[in-house]
């Protein structure tokens, strides 16, 4: 066996042996335990013995921009996260959806419009500093810089690892064929081709 | 008072007095009554002494072709139900989204292509009569009819009420400003507004 | 080592190592991945890597009859699946219970009779092709083909691999010794013991 | 209006009135507000300002056998509750199932045999005082008294309003016409129509 | 009738008659509706031709210091909710308790110390602007400023509205017999009878 | 490789095959698998080839006065367990937590006074035999013995592994630092250094 494999089979010991003790762990938290596969409710739990109060924090908001699970392992199952958003002057964040999980943001600098669509409405408002809006889950959203400086936005989550779906990644970045594209949309393969361009998808 | 309170009056007197006998009800099911608004978990429960079998039974779905929460009130709070989608030759049902409930379609006849998005991937897949497909929650997902002859499909969804969110109806048949949606689309203003001018919407 | 061993070592590693990649995934969907054991909330997730549209569609309707999570890994976490159910003339469904599961039906061929029933009350009605029936989450429940043809039902279930249990399976094939099935039921030991021989039970 | 009329609507008012200051109520319980009817999630929730630790206590178990929702008003939401069950000599709890709950039951005195059924196994322990068992949720289950006095069992389920349904009511009791109990189980008419007159069912 | 009670009346006809209507209201989200009780699962949702985009929105957070559900009717059933918090130089937010939600802290300007206790570790860090700090669900903890100015944080709750617990005010506001609370902490008499008179509790 | 290694490996291989057969595994119940770590839903399951009856029973509530799912692994995922506890004349339980479980008590011996308060209010009663008292999850809460001999008390929980804090364990038997809990209490430091010493905390 070659030494990495060797490496893995210790590794994987030293956790085999961790559950078992694990029988009289409590569910006060359950930090994530990358080495094995999530599950529907979330990622294994790290054993308690190895769990320290890193595994509850981070300084990640300002390097990534992001504060989920894979920042912040003690998130797991808690089914919270957050993000720190900078917003350019005449920038926005371009429409998008995630499916599994509310948003809640607070402007913490400069003025934005953020809004959300169902078929029937419009729910858009105009929010200053300290203002507070929320995305219900599976929304599509967006939020404009409408101030003349940068914005920062923070924003948090109602799951510990949210998924981000900008809306044209969906429909032009991938090899989703233009013909399907056409008779699912109101767009002219011309338009498609156009914006596949624009965004690197094929078909 | 008016005839119609008074009508309205008595009725409410007959659920006031229903709900305490209410009191010794199980949890067998819980069938809507809509005489009260919706909680987030579901409408609240008719007294089962007003329950028939109908509550739980349909044949809606030639009609409205839906079997939801609206037409069987026996659906409430089991967080399933049905709809018979009819798709021409050529025809397709339209990039949409249901934020709420995953989808489980089967094929009763004909030829159909389904697929679903993700940020990093299309999942597509050529369909026949009984084969099976599922659209987990809130993807964004297309049909189209890729056979010679009209296709029928079964859909089944993870609610008891699911929202159905076609994905053009949400940017351009409400008033959202064209401003807006160039600012977080790749469309340019012209574009917009055909669309806008196509679904009925303004701004 | 055996070389069989040698595989699974192989096999375990890929695994391994693509859960650290894990770390990073969303939640749009969690793919069984069968190589390691269920929990309360599912199997746990493939690896995105590793995942093809197959994993969301099947065939299996006509061969197996079900399209529960072992045919559709993607069903996994989805609380949601189907079944197609054929029914010969004078043929039934037996009296049994999903103890995890609601069941929708779609008639899609012949007149079936469905019913369950309730401490206090039975809920029958008489269905035709595209009615639509309900039971509700571990109540017991029957189907009878009352039509002058075969009929063909559309089951689908609010869990992913729901439970099926034949009420005289459950009393009867087993080694449930017969004086515990006297004091338990209204049965004398005579009858007991013939529905033993004719359902392979013992004791 | 009837006297009946104006105290209802007396009443009606002071809820409506405690509502809106509900609108600064805490989540830290949901006292059952049986004026209103239960919703999937559990009775809507009595205004803080008329909770009394009464609402949270029963002396019930002697008089009633049960402290259920009805008995204790405070375990609305909670998911639990109790039952005290006296098993004479020779006597059982016959077989039945809880759709909605789980059990788990603690021998107070005497001796008793517990078992259930799945489709493949019986699950069966002889226990005796400050023994422990569990009936998981929807599954068909019994207790025998295999002891030479009266047995005492305190069982608590996962449901603050468990269903307790008795397999031979269900079967038995109502108007379910014996020929559809012919075709959905083993039985012929002749023992159909024998136990229906025994448990007072017709049809 | 008084013209107070006209008042309630019209507005409780007014919802009455929206109801029916709500039968075909999607899940898309449930704003609270205060003229009714809250139920396990939140309060009863507003109609939808009702709501606008206030619903969504509040800028509440410096006034109130708190964008809970009362703040915002449409966190209502996402679980979700914002607060802002100041402390002063050498100031702290003493030892409370969240029964029913996780927190997520945000350090928006300062310096301090964040941490949260379990029967065996304490876990705590000191943290800066844009660091991110959890405090599982239920569990004791506490903020203290360790910076040399005032500190700004951001909290989110796992909760739309969450149930804030002092815990010296658990134990010394109310009127909890002094016996009682010798007999179940450390504390003798005169200590618990200064810390009563410091918090206004009797007994 | 060491025995021991070849030892666990055998063992990882028997639980590797056993998972692929475990795909047509159903949900009539989990029973915990130690061997793997526990998920925010709780342990993987069992394989059910390997459940006996033991699995959902136990004597251990005379030995180690609890019934959680390291006593009965068949508890897993199901949400409920049990413990029994002895209190001396004049004893009491000290103030406590359980972050993540509801506790109904049920008096089997002697006279108590159970209580737990909110920050507006106690809720407080005195209990004798077969009396019924509810503590909703994550409130603190205290039982004293009020008889005049001891007192027997079965605690049921709403959580398979709840979580139990000592309040003045959270407080003084840990290394939190004097200053911080002078500056998070209303205690001063010569009242917290002598509870640390009493408690065994440092700091």
């Amino acid at each position: 066996m070659s030494t990495l494999e060797m490496i893995h089979i210790t590794l994987f010991f030293f956790y085999l042996l961790s559950y078992t003790s694990h029988a009289t762990s409590t569910n006060d938290f359950c930090v994530a335990n990358f080495m094995f596969p999530k599950t529907p409710s979330g990622y294994p739990c790290k054993s308690e013995t190895n769990v320290t109060s890193n595994d509850f924090a981070s300084s990640s908001l300002n390097v990534l921009n992001t504060a989920f699970v894979k920042d912040i392992p003690g998130l797991n199952g808690l089914g919270i996260s957050a993000a720190k958003i900078d917003i350019n002057i005449n920038g926005s964040v371009p429409m998008h959806i995630h499916p599994d999980a509310s948003e809640l943001i607070i402007v913490s600098q400069g003025q934005i419009t953020a809004g959300f669509m169902t078929p029937t409405n419009l729910y858009e408002k105009n929010l200053k500093a300290d203002d507070v809006f929320v995305f219900p889950t599976g929304l599509l959203h967006f939020i404009v810089n409408t101030g003349s400086r940068n914005a920062i936005v923070y924003a948090v989550y109602g799951s510990e690892n949210p998924s981000i779906q900008l809306l044209f990644d969906l429909l032009f970045k991938n090899n989703l064929p233009t013909p399907i594209i056409e008779k699912t949309t109101l767009l002219d393969a011309a338009q498609i081709k156009k914006l596949k361009a624009q965004l690197g998808g094929s078909g």
